[in-house]
């Protein structure tokens, strides 16, 4: 699918990249006091969710599901949050955030007004874990993604 | 799965019960100022979507998709958003949401501040597109569900 111009996801990775498999790659969010916060990205340009084919879809979902199991294991958030929204970015991407009680918006969600700062040391450790989280992630999402060649 | 006291999601449909099916049901939240906003509901009592085997995901994301192509062809929406967060009711819910450039929020998520008031007309406009909608849509669901009966 052709990139489309001036689309921050066709332009860019969108963050730190962790891992490009052919349909899709994960990237670090690197939003602030939110270290445990990936998206999955579509590389071609949809908007919805339903403009992907329903293996496409499958493909997708599974991604974000092994993201989510990594960082239950690695870094046991209290809740993880999945959301595509794309009101300014429409171009598919799964927001997979690693949230806590302690964390600045909890429980709201992110996009809602902070209520606390984070502590700097839970912080610290949530970004210790990442390094083994995407080394793993790299490795499932490589499988995944052959498992499926050519959806 | 038993039913978890004191947990909103056990003791009641919700909202407005659109459809129920053996795994999931499909509710309209009734939130101001959102008529296109619906919720598929997991009856059983699990928190992550990673809580789910494969295939009941499979099923899952599914609906969540019937539902947003349902909404696509008669809510017209500029976006749909998706989203499991589940911090407040930590039962598995999937938001499906149609937003509009006119709309109170857009493009902030529906759970950040309020940027204006959406137009009275409008409103109205979308809500009367509902009943037709629902209608389709419990009859997808309810074969998309027995498609897949013992998941």
């Amino acid at each position: 699918m052709a990139a489309v111009a001036d689309c921050p996801l066709c332009d860019a990775d969108g963050g730190v990249l962790v891992v490009r498999t052919p349909p899709l790659r994960l990237i670090r969010a690197q939003e602030a006091g939110f270290p445990g916060f990936y998206r999955v990205v579509w590389h071609g340009h949809v908007a919805e969710f339903t403009d992907l084919a329903a293996p496409q879809r499958a493909l997708c979902m599974e991604a974000v599901a092994q993201v989510e199991v990594a960082m239950r294991r690695h870094l046991s958030p209290d809740k993880v949050n999945l959301a595509a929204l794309g009101n300014q970015v429409p171009h598919l991407h799964w927001h997979v955030i690693a949230r806590y009680r302690w964390d600045s918006h909890f429980p709201a969600p992110v996009w809602a007004a902070a209520q606390r700062p984070a502590p700097a040391d839970r912080l610290a450790a949530v970004e210790a874990a990442l390094p083994a989280m995407e080394q793993e992630l790299a490795e499932t999402l490589r499988r995944l993604a052959s498992g499926h060649a050519g959806t």
